[in-house]
């Protein structure tokens, strides 16, 4: 028996989203389009245990909790976290992920899918999925083809060749990202699909072609899986196995070299919701072409994106407009020009007066829980805390500042200096500077507390961790 | 010697500013172009002792602190603060104003002005202020008359007759609002000029064309002064007195019936700031015509205004916007159609879910200082106090909540069930439900904490005033 392993790339730190998707929580963990995330509906979309053995998510360092707080609250069990230890695209990645599935099962397919992708779960998606596995248990390294319904020019495309089984075709080439020329007489052409960045793969099969055409990938894929490290749930890559791969994409590395290359041409939905123009296309749109999410007044307004994080929007007298307000930036511009927001995040990022814009929301996300910064002083700053049921922060101490917390929901188990007390909602307790304090959550729903820090310095990193539960230092 | 007494109406209630401009702290008393408000501005117009009197202002109740503080701040004493128990339009206000001033000094001529107008104070505002003052004294009920520069359709004219002394002439006739047409014309036919809605006028004669033309405004303004009751530094004029009289503007009531009527026609810069277009023509703008305040990053954009409070704001790739961004509130449309935001703001204030975000902002003013709601939760909310060196909160309770004070600046006298602490910055206070406690500034810097309120029910109305020097229930 063939069993399929999802693989889920999930490093990415998309700027074209901006202000909703940053470095520290970029648009694959947000929740852009429904209520979960796009990784989360990722997740969902290989949850089902016959088609699939359980996921192996490649990721990095940074959005390790992240990952596993995610894949826990939507209920699927993975199989690995593999962390990157540096970055070096694709095809390492999915080396790696490849060696760690062929440890436990030499004959596994890998369903190779991107973390930040929109794919409605149609039975024509599935009856795709189980096309390519088919074509891959025949020998074939397989890629989604999506059939073009526009001149995009923001995709690699590919010439679909001739038929295999199970409807797969032999790749008779792949097309660079073209100009819209070009792009407007492919699709008139016909026989032309988008190359979606979602593989069926043999991973003995890919390893080999992986050996084979790329070695240096290959060989550093290998070595990094071998020595790799656990850590908690997560499986270290070894960094300085790692690092010796060369930064290829698995296209360049593998398909455009290997004969084994097959495409299935597929027309179910899908979206790389690459810019807000895409996120608007991927919604449900009212009649005047308005798609919303929060609070918003739209008056003679058409084809227009509003995104807001609180505050209330309105838009009066506009046409293809994006709004996209989150609490601390608002971004506004053609929604059919959208593609511009990379450039500026990238300019706000150049700019260390900006650059925090671009990095974190206002509120951090933590293996136990998380803060949100609710209000910043010359000498204090106020955040309001939530810790999950269970959950412990690490045992620490403070150089420069003191803390007076408040409990507003839920239970407060405070250890000061080795004394441990209870608090309950609307109970409090000071923290005075240098003093040792471990915050936890006994109880059964989540604990909120107001904090309130005063000194001279408030950094995050004035945190000198004793113990932590979470291998933090 | 004739005295000039400036009269200030600062009663208004603009939408077209929104969401700047709210019910509970409006356009006038912003700081909206430069570092004070409006409100301020005019004041300090009316600041040269050698020219002018103390300034009466004319109000409502809901403004009267906001008024004495920014009067304190801009360190210009008043003469009088007089409160309209409810509003019956100019004519009304400014007999009522005159009456006061007669009081002190029959022969006082009156500068009528509006509190939220923007005026460059040049040389030749100063030499058109000294004419009308003149022509005044002269015998004439004196309106500035703006030179208009454009067709504008929202203003009323005047059409200028038979040359008067100090470059006043006879008002030949007032125009109505024209239409785009009829103002083309009259611009281009010259002999006109915008009715300012400024004014000078001997208080004497004022109510004798009053009294004649108007004699239930005048019957109804003399008794609201001479049954006025005194409060604090406040002139409350009777309101059944003030009610009997018509809702009327001085323009229809006076200026129109009566021969005394003259203009000055002037050239000075001037701008009522009506909608947030004349704002943008009111600042200094860069060479793309974009004017901002407040952190913010244009690309390819042109004639933009935008206004932020603290959000940054990003406008890419277009032309003809304004983006007015407060911490709750977002508003995009074009600048040229900025007349619109009135509509729109009334549509937001006859939605009750809405109908906040047209009346207060999320900080709120008092007479002792204010607070700004920082957080609000199912059963909590935070809120930053501050409180003016010297000044004290009312002696209360709370029936649904109790209260979490932590000083984060300056020095806190807590009065809590008749014993009084004094807290310093990092200390903190727990002020159970339904005690009885008192909050006061002793120092000499600014008081600032964080309050964390826990209970029931939150709202601004659970607050028994025991004892309040600022006279309220």
């Amino acid at each position: 028996m063939y069993q399929i392993i999802p693989v889920i790339l999930a490093g990415g730190q998309g700027t074209r989203l901006w202000p909703k998707s940053r470095a520290a929580r970029p648009k694959q963990f947000i929740d852009l389009v429904g209520d979960t995330s796009l990784f989360q509906q990722s997740l969902e979309r290989v949850a089902n245990t016959e088609r699939y053995g359980a996921p192996i998510v490649i990721t990095n360092t940074e959005y390790r909790f992240i990952v596993a707080e995610q894949a826990l609250e939507a209920n699927v069990p993975l199989g690995a976290i593999l962390l990157e230890p540096v970055a070096r695209n694709t095809a390492a990645a999915i080396a790696a992920a490849a060696q760690v599935a062929v440890n436990a099962d030499e004959n596994a397919i890998l369903h190779v899918l991107a973390s930040d992708h929109l794919i409605p779960t149609t039975a024509e998606y599935f009856a795709a999925v189980d096309a390519a596995a088919a074509a891959a248990r025949g020998g074939n390294l397989v890629t989604f083809g999506i059939a073009p319904d526009r001149p995009e020019t923001g995709y690699g495309y590919i010439a679909i060749g001739d038929a295999l089984a199970h409807g797969a075709h032999k790749v008779a080439a792949f097309v660079e990202k073209p100009n819209l020329d070009k792009a407007q007489s492919m699709l008139a052409q016909g026989g032309f699909a988008w190359n979606s960045g979602m593989f069926m793969l043999p991973a003995k099969l890919f390893l080999a072609e992986c050996e084979r055409l790329a070695p240096e990938v290959f060989a550093a894929a290998t070595a990094a899986v071998a020595d790799a490290r656990r850590d908690l749930d997560f499986i270290r890559l070894d960094e300085t196995a790692f690092a010796a791969s060369p930064n290829i994409s698995v296209d360049y590395a593998i398909f455009e070299r290997t004969d084994k290359a097959a495409v299935l041409p597929v027309s179910f939905a899908w979206s790389d919701l690459g810019a807000w123009d895409a996120v608007w296309k991927g919604q449900t749109r009212d009649e005047a072409g308005n798609a919303v999410s929060g609070p918003t007044l739209l008056s003679n307004t058409t084809n227009t994106l509003v995104v807001s994080d609180g505050a209330h929007v309105v838009v009066d007298g506009l046409d293809d407009i994006a709004v996209i307000a989150t609490e601390d930036a608002v971004f506004v511009g053609r929604l059919s020009a959208a593609q511009n927001v990379g450039k500026i995040a990238k300019t706000l990022r150049a700019d260390a007066a900006t650059r925090a814009l671009t990095e974190t929301h206002k509120t951090s996300y933590r293996p136990w829980g998380g803060y949100s910064s609710i209000l910043m002083g010359e000498r204090f700053q106020v955040k309001k805390l939530f810790v999950k049921p269970g959950k412990k922060l690490s045992l620490q101490k403070h150089h420069h500042r003191s803390e007076h917390w408040v409990v507003v929901r839920g239970t407060a188990e405070v250890t000061l200096d080795g004394a441990v007390t209870m608090l309950a909602e609307n109970q409090s307790i000071y923290l005075p500077l240098g003093c040792t304090h471990r915050l936890a959550n006994p109880g059964k729903i989540e604990l909120e507390l107001i904090e309130v820090q005063t000194g001279s310095y408030l950094g995050e990193d004035d945190i000198i961790r004793i113990e932590d539960e979470f291998g933090r230092q």
